[in-house]
């Protein structure tokens, strides 16, 4: 019965969209989004309310070794402090589209001052910092599971708020290095062409990065073999800000919201919560905003099978290809919403 | 002197797009887009002003052929009316991306009446519409020079009124036929390469399009071979929309305002002012939208070594795909001017 509803909803939608006053299919990608979205939402009349933001920050210990990452560990703080001056190209970019932003420390390495610039901060660290996968697990499975209930507290808190349209962002120094062994984990890809440049490493930091990736990967290999599952895979080599957003997809698909997948790290997040979506469709739920510049990622959608919107060889992470995404998602919405047809205009059809 | 000005604004708009807290070139084509609007205004702080987007209506002889379009002619005027209420996609998207719209009737087969809703129509008429470029030629010369002309008043007076930013839009049943024919006859290109299938023809009717075309083609190429001027070409197989916008992009260059290039057909009307550029440095002045579905146009902006910001497979004209772009525009200008720098911020830089 759910499925006859379905399929009626999209025919109803289809024929919405073909009944406007262009071309048939003239509006390309804009139409497939139009129909995603009335089908997330259950809709012909879908809406986007209160778009929001959300950048997860966290520390990763393998940063503070510097093997992987030319900007020192304390970056992460001083980048959150700058959320909260506002002066990121996320707060740029939300401020310009009406998007709201929440920055949430998930397990920076520092203490944020109670001060009213904080007040847009969401306190939940983990710890500070996870610790080097060279050494051990990242985090303990209590840690780990304990972000991934933060991450959906907060969607649903902004679900609650009458958010249903959500992007993910992260800001966390060496949390490329995380994304590229989570990747090569679960699309079997080896870690080496998984791994890039992040914030721009150069030939040779490149070459240890990898190299350093290719020993975490064999030390932690057999333990996520022997039990691959989400949880285990940020025990071992994750970040608290990703498996915040782990639990977060999880949760924005369970309240059938938009999600405006970022980049690298985002989408790293999201093949984590794939493992452990039970039959929510998460990736039905998903609104793929660009390709980053951060060489991993192509394949990485490649896998997903996902065509995001745009391709501008952004590589920033913050959310900040998300937020750009939502002005075509916005389109989508408001030409289904606002055109006239060709009944209600007047205008003759092909081949009238 | 002059050149040194140019290299110094460039120097000093790329540090500052450097001292942004993000890695080098994160931003990707965001900062490519910064650069050219700070060099196209020659400042570090530029600023788009009332961006407007002018949609110039104009029909074809050969449309009422039935020759190479399933739409019947009286779409034009019927969609010329659409936007004049408000329905159709372009204005749909002005109005979420506060972006002025102008329509204007550079020579629709339609008498449109003088009515409330009708004031942002500027009458500006050449004629009912081209003749049929099968019979001879689309439109006199003189005909030709006063379309460009019109074209170019409008956007001096846009100019005038404070728009810094501008995108140029049509609508014409037939007018993929016309900017085909001017594509091969600029390009070289064969006209069989540069027909498409407009607002959708079927194989049967593509077929007999491009057999159309190059009926025309070879009867109009010898006058033109004689003189290829941008006002030959109009005069032989143009449309009296494509003569304004070619008038317009002279102008707009002319004036240093921002060009937001849309389509198949607004790109044609390109190629045609880049005949007539007058060391203007037109190109310069253009940030290509997206690459339109309607296949000729990605080998136009081949022919141009142009990269467009989006490719989302739509081919709708009016303008759509050069307001879908300026959010994008606007997003380079906004994180040039708003972002911190790592020294404003205390973020610490790659190395230190």
């Amino acid at each position: 019965m759910q499925t006859l509803t379905g399929t009626d909803l999209r025919k109803e939608l289809q024929h919405k969209i073909d009944s406007k006053t262009k071309p048939l299919g003239a509006l390309g990608r804009l139409e497939e989004v139009a129909l995603q979205v009335g089908l997330i939402q259950g809709s012909v009349r879908p809406q986007i309310n209160h778009p929001h933001i959300v950048v997860f920050a966290g520390d990763h210990g393998i940063a503070a070794t510097g093997l992987v990452n030319p900007y020192p560990q304390a970056v992460t703080a001083q980048m959150v402090l700058n959320f909260l001056a506002g002066g990121a190209a996320i707060n740029v970019f939300c401020r310009q589209q009406n998007i709201g932003l929440t920055v949430v420390d998930a397990g920076v390495n520092f203490d944020f001052p109670e001060e009213p610039s904080s007040k847009r901060l969401i306190r939940t660290k983990i710890g500070y910092g996870t610790r080097s996968y060279l050494e051990g697990d990242a985090m303990s499975r209590d840690e780990a599971l304990q972000a991934m209930e933060a991450g959906k507290r907060i969607v649903s808190d902004l679900f609650r708020d009458g958010c249903n349209c959500i992007g993910l962002g992260e800001m966390g120094i060496g949390n490329t290095s995380a994304a590229s062994l989570i990747m090569s984990f679960i699309t079997g890809i080896p870690v080496e062409e998984c791994a890039g440049r992040g914030t721009g490493v150069s030939d040779e930091q490149l070459e240890r990065k990898i190299a350093t990736l290719r020993d975490a990967f064999r030390l932690h290999l057999p333990a996520i073999v022997a039990s691959p599952t989400a949880l285990t895979i940020l025990q071992h080599v994750g970040g608290f800000e990703i498996a915040m957003m782990t639990g977060a997809y999880l949760k924005a698909a369970e309240l059938k919201m938009i999600i405006l997948v970022d980049g690298f790290i985002t989408t790293a997040a999201l093949l984590l919560a794939q493992l452990s979506d039970q039959g929510q469709g998460l990736q039905s739920h998903c609104i793929f905003s660009h390709t980053s510049g951060e060489q991993g990622h192509e394949k990485m959608l490649q896998y997903l099978g996902a065509r995001p919107l745009l391709n501008l060889g952004m590589r920033l992470g913050e959310g900040t290809g998300a937020a750009m995404a939502l002005p075509l998602v916005q389109s989508a919405v408001n030409f289904l919403q606002e055109m006239a047809s060709f009944e209600s205009a007047g205008v003759s059809q092909s081949g009238e």
